[in-house]
C-alpha cells in the first residue's frame, strides 16, 4: 500500500509553524508497518490544491489530507477537492445538526461562516470527528482514496487512530510485520559508521540506517517481514561487536535517557560538578520525572573562584595545573560526591570555545572525572573545535558514558573513534 | 519568481526527524520577502527524486533540494538529478582535493565513500560548502534552477546564506526591499495575541506573523516597500504599547540571549540557584560564548539537603514552608548571591510535574526570586501544568525577565497575560 500525506496551510509553508503533524503521522504509521511514501506542502492556493489532489492520487493508494477544514476563507480543502473530481459541494445534513449542537452545548451561537464546515463534496463519504467542529471524509479519486484530517493536532490524532487506521486496515489488511532497533553511538561520523558496517552480510528484510543527532549517530536497524523479524536480535549483536566502544545505548534517544533509566530508583545517588557543560549533563537528567530520586545536585562551578568556595578545589591545584586539568576535574568530582556522601560524581572542565585555546591546551580539550566509593577515574580528551555546543555535547556523552561502564562493571575509561586523549 | 522547496531522506519523511530546514528556509525567504511556494518530501528513493525533479521543474523558477548529498549509499541526490537530466555524473576535480586536504587538515583518513561526494551532474555548476565534506551545486533543468544544499542544518545555513542568496539576488534581481521586525512575548496564547493585535489598523505593506517557540511566542513585523519600512518603528511602538508586558525582547530568539547580551561586559555578575528549571538558567547562559565574563556559578539544588548544604537555607524554613515557597526560594536567592558576594542571582522552586502536586500547591506551582545588592524580589506564580518541560522553560523565562527588568530599573514584578500568580 502506497500511502502519502499533503499538507495545507500558508503556516506551515512558510514556516511560521513547524509541521509535527507530519512527523507524527509518519510515526504512528512506521508503527504499523507502514512507510510514507512522500509528502507534498502546499498553501492556501486553490489551483495549487486541485493541481496536487489529481496529481498524487494517480500514483498512491491513500492520501491523508491535512488541514484546510476550518471556517474562513482561506480553509479550502473541500472545495478544490470537489473541483479536483469535478463535482459540487453539497450540505451534509448529519454534520449540520452536529454543529447546532455543538454550539447549543457549548453555549455558543455559530457563526454563518460555520456553515461551510458541513459542505463536503457530492461523492464524500463523511467520517467523524467527535472533538471538533472541522468534518473529516474521504473521496476516492482515480487510484486512491484521499482522507481528510483537521489541522489541530488534537484533532488529527483522534481522527488518525479511531477512523482512519481501521479504514485502512479494512481496505487493505494489516500489512506486513516489522520492527525496528535502535543503537546509540559515539565518536564515529555517519560515512565512517557506514564504511565500517559495509562489511557485514545483512539478512533479507533487514536495512540499515543512520540519523545524526550529535553528539550522537543513531544506527537504524529496520527488519521487514518475520523472517527478518528472527533475524534482528542476531544482527544487532554483530553490529555491536564490530563498533566495540561506539555503541553506548539501545533503543535510547539519549545517552541521558539510558542513565537515567539505569540510576531512576537503583538506590545510588549522583552528584554532578560542571564547568564547560555549564548545567547540560544536570539538566538533560532533569528533564526526566524522577531524576529527584538520584540526582541531588549540580553544581556549575564555572569561575575558579566558585570551584574553591563550592567544591572544595585547592587554589594550589588551579595554580599549578590549571582548571581544564585532570588534577582539578578529579577535585571537583571528590568535592562534588563529598558534598552530600553520594555514590558517584561526575565532573567536566574544559575549553568549549571558540576562544581561551592555547597551544598546550586547544579549543576542544576537555578533562572529565567520575569519583566513586572506590576511587577516581579520569581522562583529558581532544574534541574536535567545529562548534562551541558541539565541544559541550560530546563532553556530557563522554561524561554520561564513564557512569554508564562503572554502573555496568565495565572498564571507565575507553577508547572511542576518532576522539582523541592527552596523557596524562 | 516562484520558490520552492524539495526536502529528502528517509528520515525525514518518516517522522524520525522534523524538518527544521524547510521552517528556517522559509522564514529567511519571507525576510527577504519571497514566498515559499510548494514544498515536497521525498524519502530516498531514486524513481521519486528523479520523477519529483522532472515534476516540479515544469513549475518553479528555482527549486531548493535538501539532503541527500552525504556519502552513503542512501545518499542519492546527484544520481537522481543527473538521471532527471539525462546525463553522466562527473567527478569534480576541485571538490576532490578539497576532499582530501579537508581530511587531512582534521587529521583523518578519508573514507573511499566520500570520494562519491565529489561526483556531480555533468550541467553542475558546483556551490562551495566551507563548513562540511557535501559539495552543493545547482543545475537547471526545464523551467528551474535546482540548488542543491547539505541536510545538515548548520552547513545549510552556511550555503544558503553565503552562497543561495546572491545565487538569486543575481538571477532575479533584488525585488523589493523589505524589512523584518521582531518582538518575543510570554504569557499569552498565539490566538490571543492575533484577537489582541487585530485592533491595530495597519498600514499597506506591513503584515503581522506569529511563531510559537514556547515558552515564547514570537511576534514577526514584516514590512514590504519602502513606505512600508518607513513606518515600521510606528507600528512596533504600537504593537508594544497595546501588549505591555507581554513584550520582554526585540529582535532576540530567546530571552537568554537578551539577558546575555545584556550582562556581557556590564561588569555586573550574576549567581543562579537551581531547583525545578534543573539547570535551564545557568546551561541556555552558558551556550553563549563570553558568558564566564558575568555568570560565576549556578548551583541546581534539586534536594533539600543540597539547598541546606550548598546555598545555607535553613532547614526550618524548610519545614515551615516547604521548599516551594517565597521564603524557600528568597533563601536560596540570597544564598547563591552571598556565596561570590554577586550583584545578582537568581533562584527557582517549583512542581514541573507530572507528579507532586497537592491541592495547595499544585503542579505549576514555581516560587521565584532575584536578589540583588539592594533586597530580594519574589512572586509564586500558577503556571500552565500542560507539560513538565514547558513548567520549566517558562519558570525560566519568568526568571530571567525579573533580572531584565531589575537591570532596566524597572519594577521587578508585573503581571503577565495568562499567567496567575499566588498572594504571598
Amino acid at each position: 500500500m502506497k500511502v502519502e500525506m499533503i499538507c495545507t496551510g500558508e503556516e506551515v509553508l512558510s514556516g511560521q509553524i513547524i509541521d509535527t503533524n507530519a512527523a507524527w503521522v509518519a510515526n504512528e504509521l512506521m508503527s504499523l508497518g507502514i512507510e510514507m511514501q512522500y509528502r507534498t506542502t502546499v498553501g492556501d492556493r486553490l489551483e495549487d490544491l486541485v493541481e496536487v489532489f489529481k496529481y498524487r492520487s494517480q500514483y498512491a493508494d491513500v492520501i491523508i489530507v491535512n488541514g484546510g477544514l476550518g471556517p474562513t476563507s482561506d480553509d479550502m480543502s473541500a472545495l478544490a477537492m470537489a473541483k479536483a473530481k469535478g463535482e459540487e459541494l453539497v450540505e451534509n445534513a448529519v454534520w449540520r445538526d452536529h454543529l447546532e449542537s455543538w454550539f447549543t452545548k457549548n453555549g455558543r451561537v455559530m457563526a454563518k461562516s460555520n456553515l461551510k464546515q458541513a459542505l463536503l463534496p457530492a461523492s464524500a463519504v463523511m467520517v467523524d470527528n467527535p472533538v471538533g467542529t472541522a468534518c473529516g471524509f474521504r473521496v476516492k479519486l482515480n487510484n486512491a482514496w484521499l482522507f481528510f484530517t483537521p489541522g489541530v493536532p488534537f484533532e488529527l490524532k483522534h481522527m488518525f487512530k479511531e477512523q482512519f487506521v481501521p479504514f485502512i486496515q479494512a481496505e487493505f489488511g494489516k500489512g506486513e510485520n516489522t520492527q525496528l532497533y535502535k543503537l546509540l553511538t559515539i565518536g564515529h561520523g555517519e560515512s565512517s559508521l557506514a564504511d565500517t558496517l559495509s562489511a557485514l552480510t545483512l539478512p533479507t528484510g533487514i536495512e540499515l540506517g543512520y540519523r545524526s543527532s550529535m553528539p550522537h549517530i543513531e544506527i537504524k536497524i529496520f527488519a521487514r517481514g518475520n523472517s527478518a523479524i528472527k533475524q534482528l536480535p542476531k544482527v544487532v549483536e554483530e553490529v555491536k561487536s564490530v563498533l566495540g566502544h561506539a555503541v553506548v545505548a539501545d533503543n535510547k534517544a539519549t545517552l541521558a535517557e539510558e542513565i537515567h533509566h539505569r540510576l531512576y530508583q537503583s538506590g545510588f545517588s549522583l552528584a554532578v560538578a560542571e564547568s564547560c557543560t555549564g548545567g547540560m549533563i544536570t539538566s538533560q537528567l532533569i528533564d526526566f520525572p524522577g531524576s529527584s530520586s538520584y540526582l541531588q545536585h549540580g553544581l556549575v562551578t564555572y569561575s575558579n573562584e566558585s570551584k574553591v568556595k563550592v567544591l572544595g578545589v585547592s587554589p594550589q591545584i588551579l595554580d599549578d595545573h590549571g582548571a581544564v586539568s585532570i588534577q582539578t576535574v578529579e577535585a571537583m568530582a571528590e568535592g562534588a560526591r563529598a558534598l552530600l556522601d553520594n555514590d558517584f560524581a561526575l565532573a567536566t572542565s574544559g575549553i568549549a570555545g571558540p576562544d581561551g585555546g592555547t597551544d598546550e591546551k586547544p579549543v576542544g580539550t576537555v578533562a572529565i572525572a567520575l569519583s566513586t566509593k572506590q576511587g577516581v577515574y579520569s581522562q583529558m580528551i581532544k574534541l574536535p573545535r567545529r562548534s562551541r555546543s558541539l565541544v559541550r555535547s560530546m563532553s556530557a556523552a563522554v561524561a554520561y558514558d564513564m557512569l554508564r561502564r562503572a554502573l555496568l562493571d565495565e572498564a571507565v575509561i575507553v577508547d572511542y573513534p576518532s576522539i582523541g586523549r592527552f596523557s596524562k
